[in-house]
């Protein structure tokens, strides 16, 4: 029996907390020992857990050797191994220590600091944080509270980004008129993260209204200046209000990054609210060597990018910095009676609830704090460098395979590759037995996307725990399996290939 | 020097996790321990923190015990501290070992759930946990998945309320149109959560069309069903299409109840997205006793409730439920080539990232499933009965005193009281000294509303360390500064009072 056997109502003892906890710890512990044994991506079926637990709560205490018991026996198999180190599907999720006791901490203290005088060190710390990282990705001071701008943690981009256009969207309506809303446009790269064109739909705005700017090979996937003008004077002669630009430094397909520079001057020659979404690679922008791909931040209104990605934070953590506070908690703010205080009404403080979707919030700012102090600028350096080293070195893998092509640039820690065929249907069927024998084998886990008409395989290295070693045994599985499938089906006909998957999949994907 | 200075680049080493995270979990058990010995709200002035630590980031790698020492050093002193039993503010945060551990699972495993191929015990474990929830509040099955129904975890009501509201708002512009967003109408009673009012403008409907019925003494501050069929029928008349009506179980100003079933016949008689948010008070309907509130739930399309305030589940987790997540679905889907894959396509499983705002989510289930499962309904039960009594208590000592009246009737475990006097704006201003005086002693932490044009006092019992000496000692200490107050008062006139309050004050609470 558990200790709250002995404390049925005192859910909070200081005792039984410790003892709990750190049979946990040693639990996780444990769990990072062992990761590699895990197939890394699950093997279950769906509905597999129904079977496994009862469909209605315990009317009795549990202890929690039983409940840890069932972690091991049926979620763990459940899971996808996001830290294991041959993860290498999405975008990495950085967990660390330092992580993962920020986390602790906040979720120990259990304080709401929606507004400051919730509990001061909350805000206070979070604008200090900000600034803090603010600088090491040499923002302009105008994205900092030193500089009258100012940062503000979400769970999200998609946070981060309703945020902004709800920001945007009505200081444009006010000018307009509400009625105007579905005169208002979007504009992005057929690159951008999908979150965009939910967030637009979220805030009102027609998704006939998103102008999804075609990329190609050629300028290697990132957003052209002149179809973004030419997108913008069309809507203009048509009728339409041009309200807000995306630029992505880093896409989620193939690490494209697009002119944030050029497309900063076309941003303010039509007054757009220009966002930056640096989700994946703004982590790597702290690194001298990547700083430029931000050049031009200065011409931004906003900026995201998430350490819960590649900068060793756990789940979750999105910073996002604007340069006029003051827009977003016009759209943001609500002005409840129990929420007034005299700190608020003095103006001298920051209340993080109008910044944000939510009115609660945890004490985000802890983690990446401690994040950073544990780590030090140094070794958050090495780390990003660390893990572009493994990707040159698997992209110099499979460049020395004439059996392979890595089909875009390399920028950052992504590589994308595929089996060359010349017949771009059976290359995609091809491709994609790969990827599916590769994850079955439960010795690595990557994902895929379409670039150009073509359907690549992702490595996204950046698991921290990933080492060199990792990499070299995705390698050789990968040679492996592409040995076993062209032998497989080096005689079959694309018919044949086709089967498992209709013909319109081949369509849709082009 | 900590773990890391031998291990610069293995922020995940086992060992190092071990350690850092046990010297965590002491400094938490010793904070708890402790806890009644910092002054409940924090007494820091803005901008305390930015003379404490440096205004960059560190280059070198700090220790652990630095970090630590900064936490007690300049941390905790700007701490409100909710988890404080004498912390009586706002609605409780209640932590518990349970929801702690449950966070540290999430936080350790970190993976990424937004679909189901992403880590299928995460999406799983969500759909069981929330029949359990939906079953332990004796909703109608239609809300459950096992009904068609079903429950996914928010961070937040505002992110729930956000969530719904877009699902209702496209549902009916599917059918008159996008263009006809500025008609759709929004109704609440003036005693909802302003959360409601900023989900209706980051939806896009302006914020002229939220309803915001007027409510009373009379009514005990319950939305009238009269006035919302009157407000209805004449938005109708205009030419508005009315959308969505939002209910609350437990009103944060002073725990006031709407009466779902009356209310609901009206939204289904004209068609309207019809909403509960029980976010406060939904936890104590899990007791026979209480569970009468939400009769009528049938009627509904959403219910929204936080175990994160009052069932021991530390920040954050709010329960959603809907009964057809396929217009939640037709709203938030995004539809990415990077996240296709064959357990999505085959429509098998749910994929929650078409449930909530972001695209990623953390392993929220696993914290409310260990909270449940550590306690058991019986103990959940008694959690809320403990408070309750409590609450009693508190409400009978108030009674006993002349000087004081209870404002509204105590309905959960809030008690809103007040010093009587017979000048309204004199007695505002009393009851505010009265307020500052007890949160400025350190002592203990309440905050006010304003309801029926009184200014009232709210003691919300239920922070999970709160016992029966804790309420005694806030009693005596109220009555102990309501003495000085009235012999320092005593022969003030108005104009003297009011000094630090300007008149309009006065005027815009009424």
């Amino acid at each position: 029996m558990g200790s709250l056997s002995t404390n049925t109502l005192s859910p909070l003892d200081p005792n039984g907390f410790t003892n709990d906890s750190k049979m946990v710890i040693d639990f996780i512990a444990d769990y990072y020992k062992n990761i590699e044994n895990n197939p890394v991506q699950s093997q279950v079926k769906p509905g597999y857990l129904l079977s496994q637990l009862p469909d209605t709560a315990p009317y009795c205490q549990e202890s929690l050797e039983d409940v840890l018991k069932d972690v091991t026996d049926s979620i763990i198999p459940g899971l996808t191994h996001w830290q294991s180190p041959n993860f290498f599907a999405y975008f990495q999720a950085n967990a660390s220590t330092a992580g993962f006791v920020g986390e602790m901490l906040c979720t120990g203290l259990n304080v709401v600091g929606f507004n400051w005088i919730a509990s001061p060190a909350a805000t206070e710390l979070e604008s200090i944080v900000m600034d803090w990282m603010g600088k090491m990705l040499k923002l302009p001071s105008t994205f900092l509270f030193s500089g009258n701008g100012g940062g503000v943690l979400h769970g999200s981009t998609c946070e981060a980004i309703v945020c902004t256009l709800v920001a945007a969207r009505d200081e444009t309506l006010r000018m307009i008129g509400a009625e105007n809303i579905t005169k208002l446009v979007v504009y992005a790269s057929d690159q951008t993260h999908s979150t965009l064109l939910k967030g637009v739909k979220l805030v009102g705005i027609p998704s006939s209204n998103f102008r999804c700017l075609s990329t190609s090979f050629s300028s290697e996937f990132s957003l052209s200046p002149q179809a973004l003008e030419d997108a913008i004077e069309n809507d203009i002669k048509a009728g339409f209000v041009p309200l807000f630009l995306c630029a992505t430094v880093g896409t989620t397909a193939c690490g494209a990054v697009d002119p944030v520079m050029d497309l900063g001057k076309i941003a303010r020659k039509y007054n757009l609210w220009f966002h930056i979404d640096a989700a994946y690679a703004g982590s790597a922008c702290i690194c001298p060597e990547f700083r430029h791909y931000l050049d031009g931040v200065e011409l931004a209104d906003s900026l995201s990018m998430n350490p819960h990605k590649w900068l060793l934070t756990n789940m979750d953590c999105c910073c996002l910095w604007v340069k006029q506070p003051r827009l977003l908690i016009e759209s943001l703010s609500s002005d409840a009676e129990f929420l007034r205080n005299n700190a608020s009404e003095s103006s001298d403080v920051v209340d993080y609830k109008d910044w944000q979707i939510a009115l609660s919030r945890r004490f985000r700012a802890l983690k990446l704090w401690i994040v950073i102090r544990r780590h030090g600028l140094a070794n958050l350096m090495c780390h990003i460098r660390s893990d572009v080293n493994l990707a040159k070195r698997f992209e110099s893998l499979v460049a020395k395979d004439s059996r392979f092509e890595v089909v875009v640039r390399r920028r950052f820690s992504l590589v994308c590759f595929r089996l060359k065929h010349n017949d771009e249907c059976q290359g995609l069927e091809l491709n994609r037995k790969l990827l599916a024998a590769v994850n079955e084998s439960g010795r690595a886990f990557m994902t895929h996307a379409v670039v150009g008409g073509l359907f690549i395989i992702r490595c996204a290295i950046g698991s921290t725990l990933t080492e060199e070693r990792h990499v070299d045994d995705l390698w050789k599985l990968i040679q492996e399996k592409a040995a076993d499938l062209v032998k497989e089906t080096g005689s079959l006909t694309w018919q044949e290939l086709g089967r498992a998957y209709p013909d319109e999949a081949c369509v849709r994907l082009w």
